[in-house]
């Protein structure tokens, strides 16, 4: 039965907030999601029934006879080479075996573990707005800023999986102490966090509903507020900076930005642009272009997907997505 | 004849200060050498003179006709999909078609074009600091600062050939401009013209012999001069910041480290090793290693020849370097 899904893959999102689930075929599309809340603040074992639960559903479908491998993006640090995941926001997971204990669900399929800018980037080359460019930065800016690349067009997650990860290089070297231990690292200065925080540092104050985020910032900035406007600019100038130190040590030719900041629109991309023709100067990277990401929340279990696909050990020659 | 010599390259490594040419084979042993000055000032015709006179020596050589391919590696910019280089201390030549010009010369052998940084990591990687290094980060830091990239095993040049162009990321962005058009450049900061700026503007004076250059700073810093040792602190700061950053971005295990800089030893590499444990501070990067670089002035021919080797176009399933 199902034969016509030859090709379908098992794609896990894992983060501190939701677990997602998804059969996705080698098209892009996704034939059946489910997802359970993250019990983040609980211990190893309740995360990982809630990963069993999602996987559970999945097993019991009919089109499960048609899967060939499992893919899981995961927010970082991953280990990919020891299967094993450490999210910053599930402090019961430092070091969890996640891809041993996926294993015991799904047998003998292979299973691919990513960070989760890697799985986001592959969605975006896949079927995105990183779509035909062989070389491409894709950047998740929201609570934190994550990230990952395709070089030579394919995904690059690097040995251990978390290749891509922007929101900690320092474009700053005297700058504030970040929580990784740096200074000056790109997330510092530019996640949504930081742009509310600056703003209020500077004297803007939330209107009558009390919203003091980065999205009412940004309502702030398009309604001409100087200081609404100021602490997006910086952000951008220190996202400009880390896409073209990326550029000129990688060659990419584009960067797609998602996430809640992005979500600011010119803002925030009228600032960036404006400063990569500064920081990208050299004449191999001065046509870089920063454009929205195009692939919402659907961005992770896709991309899980098409890293499952591209593992040369799911499949030999198949189709799956360049 | 000399069918010992199944796989000879002719490697070109081009430079502001000489032009050097040597066929080289697939062990990294250079069999014939030649070199003349570059006439960098002169014009664009002038300087493929040279070229030519260099070509014309290693073509008349009976190895000659066991030569498969050309690699070709020259002070950037570069374009290898163009076919042209651009060198920034060689203004007769803007967009030369060094390639073509050079096949006038060779004919159908394949002719592979990468920039000098990326050379000297291609020949590093082959038979210096970072063999073995599936991941790998190698600098020159002399009168301007340079690199390129090891990954997957591979060199990775990039599109145009000029990946690895660690002088110019920003690590300051609101640094001091540099003649890039960007601010704040590790170059600024780091090259040994500016680490000799850098010790004057501080009080730093030369000895007797009037030698005011980054060697005689680092020799006053061996000596415990407090000035000296600070700016070379800076130039290891600012490496370190942008060496992190590299491997945050695409997960480089080792940073090569060869240029006249790189000589001054443990004044550099001591605060460089301190520096990186701040700046590489995620898990995935905090194996992170700093090395001197062990080629010597034959990295440029030898890395050329190394390209060479690897492009596919130049032959198929051969031994070559990997």
């Amino acid at each position: 039965m199902h034969t016509e899904f030859t090709d379908l893959v098992a794609a896990l999102d894992i983060g501190g907030t939701k677990i997602a689930g998804a059969l996705v075929d080698d098209t892009g599309r996704i034939h059946l999601r489910t997802q359970r809340p993250t019990p983040a603040q609980e211990d190893g074992e309740s995360v990982m029934a809630a990963v069993d639960a999602v996987l559970a559903e999945l097993t019991a479908s009919p089109l499960w006879t048609a899967v060939s491998a499992v893919g899981i993006g995961s927010a970082g640090p991953v280990d990919a080479a020891a299967g094993t995941v450490s999210p910053v926001n599930v402090p019961g997971w430092r070091g969890f075996p996640l891809v041993a204990r996926v294993r015991t669900t799904v047998g003998e399929l292979p299973v691919r573990l990513v960070g989760d800018g890697v799985a986001m980037t592959a969605a975006e080359h896949w079927k995105g707005a990183a779509q035909g460019h062989d070389n491409a930065l894709c950047l998740v800016v929201s609570t934190g800023v994550g990230g990952g690349l395709i070089l030579n067009g394919r995904p690059h997650p690097g040995p251990t999986g978390n290749a891509g990860h922007i929101g900690h290089i320092s474009v700053d070297l005297e700058g504030d102490p970040c929580p990784c231990g740096s200074r000056g690292c790109v997330e510092r200065i530019a996640s949504g966090p930081n742009i509310a925080r600056r703003a209020a540092d500077q004297g803007w104050r939330p209107g009558p509903d009390g919203d003091a985020s980065a999205a009412a910032v940004a309502a702030a900035a398009r309604a001409g507020d100087p200081v609404a406007l100021a602490s997006f600019a910086r952000a951008a100038q220190a996202l400009a900076a880390g896409i073209a130190a990326t550029a000129t040590l990688v060659e990419v030719d584009i960067a797609v930005i998602g996430g809640g900041v992005a979500g600011a629109g010119d803002v925030l991309f009228e600032p960036l642009r404006a400063a990569l023709a500064q920081y990208a100067a050299l004449s191999f990277v001065r046509g870089l272009k920063a454009v929205p990401a195009r692939m919402g929340t659907d961005a992770g279990l896709v991309g899980a997907a098409a890293a499952a696909l591209l593992d040369g050990s799911a499949r030999s020659g198949g189709g799956g997505p360049r």
